[in-house]
């Protein structure tokens, strides 16, 4: 925090716990495998992240915030349609595969699970939340109908297939999603 | 397999396996920690299951069998109703709290993954599909009408307060999830 850090070393070390994740999972996370891997001290990571959890955040918050698109294309369909993909990509992506690797740690740490759900989960929220107003604003919807549903119920079939079956998760499936969940949802009134 | 085993001895070894990922998570399971709790020899676990893995989904596939009701009311809402409160109970309890450490892990040892996709997934899909035969039977629904849609969204959402959010998974969720989710897509045609 207090220090100007050099971004590309920060960069270094993100890739190396993103391939320390994929080779060894979240239990082979040390912070020794991911300076080996990175080439760097161990102390020159403390430096940045207390612990391997404080890491692995900030790697998937870069890439939340980086990559989840906030469209404005002025149809809801279409914003709908862009946003999911969106979601998608970046479940399928490297950093939604180590999101999913801390999943079994987030109920055995608090702070991580606080932080995961005030970063990248309220990034989403925020996102869902645009795309609607706007297109009330449009009169494309009314408010309220069916608004929380369609925020969960989306997300959450495609964090299913991502996190459990294994199913595939491509703009197919995003436009069935779309489609046939949360346009009716959201229509309904 | 093949010789019989005491199966107090079996319960006592899948109740410390409970014990020890409530305590220390998924990367603390360790073979040695479950001996350790249960009061038995390493051989004696490693006679019953070849790893820590095989024991986990024992102890997740024993609950899901005993506990994931399979309803018969003669009424679709009823039905359903008592369907996803059971999953949430599942969910809620320690065979659940079990299963959340394993979605870390579930991508990184396929056989582990193949075997919970045989086990408690296939159990809920033929638990649903059963619910829907018999409203179809009915004259309740009509074949076909957003039936997949509704076998993944349902769970969908349950999943992703019990996996990521954290947000409240009792009946009152599971009557929303029902009546605005499920009710709405099933009945569409």
């Amino acid at each position: 925090m207090g220090r100007p850090r050099d971004p590309s070393r920060d960069d270094a070390i993100k890739l190396a716990a993103l391939r320390v994740l994929a080779e060894a999972g979240y239990c082979g996370l040390t912070m020794d495998a991911v300076a080996a891997t990175a080439g760097v001290g161990k102390a020159t990571i403390y430096r940045r992240w207390a612990s391997k959890g404080d890491l692995l955040l900030s790697v998937i918050d870069d890439a939340t915030a980086d990559q989840l698109t906030r469209p404005d294309t002025g149809c809801l369909r279409e914003d709908l349609l862009v946003l999911l993909n969106s979601l998608a990509e970046v479940l399928a992506g490297p950093s939604g595969r180590a999101s999913r690797t801390l999943l079994g740690a987030l109920h055995h740490e608090p702070t991580l699970a606080e932080v995961f759900r005030q970063g990248p989960l309220a990034r989403w929220q925020e996102a869902f939340t645009e795309v609607i107003d706007r297109a009330v604003d449009r009169r494309e919807l009314r408010p309220g109908t069916g608004v929380w549903m369609a925020a969960e119920a989306g997300p959450g079939m495609l964090l299913q297939r991502w996190a459990v079956t294994g199913q595939p998760l491509d703009s197919a499936v995003v436009t069935v999603v779309v489609d046939e969940l949360l346009l009716p949802l959201l229509r309904r009134c």
